[in-house]
């Protein structure tokens, strides 16, 4: 808020802020990309050497110049940011900026804590979604498709836990890494659900000690495979369902004018017809 | 029945009984999901140490309780609990609950017989799918889709039958643990089908015996995955027909009560018209 | 034919033969299941070292059904057998069952030529498919939705053949098991575009040696999933379509008739409003 | 262009030279094949020792017939050949031949640099999609579908840059193969969006030594799958959309006339009907 009464007197008229602000956000958005890369180059231990620290204060520069862009923000949309329209996104802005910040200071302290907020700075790659409204779009999408598979995904957890339950009373004493409790079973059907080494990895070596084992792996995979498939199916169908709810919405919108219309002309015809012939019947 | 000619005469109304069993279904649910939490805590060996025998306890309550909330909801339904609309529902209920009470029994008694039906305790989870209508429709849809399935799973089978023949026949001497009998031979199709280790863990070994096999397991993937599409075409097409069907009926519905108030107005504007002609040509 | 003519006098009418061979036939398909039960036995020595010789003998006498079976449905058809509209399933019945002679003359005869063709016997199940409307119609379709896959498919192979050149080229001498020659690269491409292995099996050793085979193994599988992702995606496309074209047919055609005898009742309507008003006017 | 104007004297009229060059083109599609047959064989050792030398001349050979046919399309074509309907594909076979006769070059010549870029004399056979118009067809509705996809791509890739660097910076040290750079983390992440060997292969051993990275692996795997899934339904939306709109625009054209017709026929009735009236009631 300080940095930008700094600022504000600076710029005399409305437009010109509009304009300049949207500059320095295209600005930020560019140096968030090339964060992004510099935090991937600092990954590799070659070019770390040569250009770390270069890197490094590069980053740490464009971490002040976000938390001025969160700051100005702030201060043009005042009380919608944290409640209008683009709330959520703003909120994320703002705790990734945060959290960056944080971890920020854990590079210049010597606190351990805060070291390991170090992490959070290479989440800021995310906010670019914010900014390309394409990828918003998508994302705002696919949360909306979220609900329509809530109940399915309810549905299967619920069977995965009796499986897990089953598998740990079952295989837990000779299988702990598989089967040793419930959150392992868990994993290990998760596993198997994306049909990963199920067989080769953890059925056959099971089924050489319960051989009636490959009953449980069996049905487990088929309802798994078969839920899943019902989930695309479902998504699938009502993906276009709306779609064509929509088109539907947009024709009959369109249709009731033409028909209008066209009864109109009809009606005009008719008149003129009848007209004409009550004329000649003269 | 004992149990509720007990409570019964505590309640005057009807009305009241209803609000009351409603609420000890609602505990009940929440009952079961607080049961398979125990479940699932009492696989962790360090958890079961420290409260392993007050979780055991609760689960032995818990198991009362069910049988008293079958036995109201036996009470209340009568005939119809085993022979109405939900009878299914009902039947899966009540067997859960008979094995739950069986295995208890097993945690009791000193037989070995009945100790084993411990597990089925664990199932109680699976009454929670009838409770949430969602759920219970979701369920029922998938059970709707698998007649459109049957004859190509049909099919499926008879052709991974064969090939299993043609596969113990062929490599049954030399890969006992895959192909030794047909029964192995089906469970390493499947295993193939799911395409899980097919190439390096089945079909190069035996190639590096029989360097034709080749033949068999290329044109088996081939043949399973199609199939599999052609299942999943099959459903997504299905559920898109079926939609659309259900949307034209209310339609066609609406459609024929509109054109009818339509027509009508439209006949009354056409005699309105001629009347006016008629009254300005006399 | 022999066969026939000696059944044939014993039957005065048509109908009575018509209903004879049809429960013959039936017998025929319970005959190749119970077959196909009997080979799947005799695959588990277990099973085989005790009733192997009972279940032996039952499908030598079965194999002599299936030809007098043959021979009647050949002998009722005569010339549509091999040129009416089953005769492709009609083909594929008469070489099924002349090789299940032939290699029951392998059980028989000493010479190994013949032994060889045992195997032969095994694929009677396929022809349960033939009796079975649905299973006919399952297959038929699959078989009708193959040319509109053919050329994606001529595409992928040219891709394949492509990518199998260079592998060959590039990691021929180092992986003469997996890149050898043209034709093991093929195999291996197979193996990279079920998914299986491709990574941990297939690509990382090769990057161990070539670190920048990661370009031909990454874009192979994005090539790959693509492609069969648009063979998915144009298969759901054309069946949703010929649905839709045969419902919209069947509409039209309803529509039109339809129409017709609405256009006729409105006609005689407005007559008859028009005649009232006349007659009013008078 | 110079081998043209050798053999364009040759031929008076212009038709001629279509048929002839038509004729030619199809040739050399034939030779473009066998060519691709002719490397295939090439990588086969016990083929290639016996005639290897046969095949090469051969190759040899057709490289300059397709320098032939570049040449005479060029000289046909002019200037339409880099800039009309067809640059792109003109610009591929361009670069291809070009790329082979360098690749020729290097099997004359001994450098080093020239024997390299032999391999890219297979490219050959991926010319063979131009000429077959299907495959040109499937080819560009493939390049079309793609910026459908470009937008979700892009947002799987900053998702998985994301992982990336948390991967490096979480299991870098401990596992350099795998996460050792963000370079090896995309590579390893591309993997597990595969579902290869991801649970056996890499997240158990990662979870050997960090128990929480099951959160890392289980979310990745999740989200991939989903915007996969994403991804699938919305090429199958798309697709139909694009086909359900063409049949629309095809129907109301033809809707359109058939109105316009019928309009015009019940307009003579209506006159016809009131005619007869007027007639009757004088």
């Amino acid at each position: 808020m300080a940095s930008f009464s700094i600022i504000s007197p600076a710029f005399s008229t409305r437009k010109a802020v509009v304009k300049v602000t949207r500059k320095f956000y295209t600005f930020c958005n560019l140096l968030i990309v090339l964060n992004a890369l510099a935090f991937g180059l600092l990954t590799d231990i070659s070019i770390a050497d040569r250009i770390g620290p270069e890197l490094e204060s590069f980053c740490d520069l464009s971490i002040l110049i976000f938390i001025v862009e969160l700051m100005i923000r702030l201060s043009l949309e005042k009380g919608r940011f944290f409640t209008g329209r683009n709330r959520y996104w703003n909120w994320f802005d703002t705790i990734i900026v945060v959290l960056s910040s944080a971890a920020q200071l854990g590079t210049f302290s010597s606190f351990r804590v805060f070291r390991i907020f170090r992490v959070f700075r290479q989440l800021n790659i995310l906010r670019v979604v914010r900014s390309a409204d394409k990828l918003k779009l998508i994302v705002e999408a696919i949360f909306n498709a979220i609900p329509g598979m809530l109940w399915t995904t309810i549905l299967f957890v619920i069977i995965m836990y009796t499986y897990a339950l089953l598998g740990s009373t079952f295989f837990g004493n000779e299988f702990p890494d598989w089967f040793g409790n419930v959150w392992r079973s868990m994993y290990s059907l998760f596993q198997i659900m994306t049909l990963e080494s199920w067989s080769m990895g953890i059925a056959r070596p099971v089924m050489d000690i319960y051989p009636a084992a490959w009953v449980y792996f069996v049905t487990y995979v088929l309802i798994a495979s078969y839920v899943i498939l019902n989930i695309v199916v479902a998504l699938v169908v009502s993906s276009l369902q709306e779609v064509t709810a929509k088109n539907e919405a947009k024709k009959s919108q369109m249709l009731s004018r033409d028909a209008l219309r066209e009864e109109m002309e009809k009606l005009q015809r008719q008149i003129d017809v009848v007209n004409d012939m009550l004329k000649n019947s003269k």
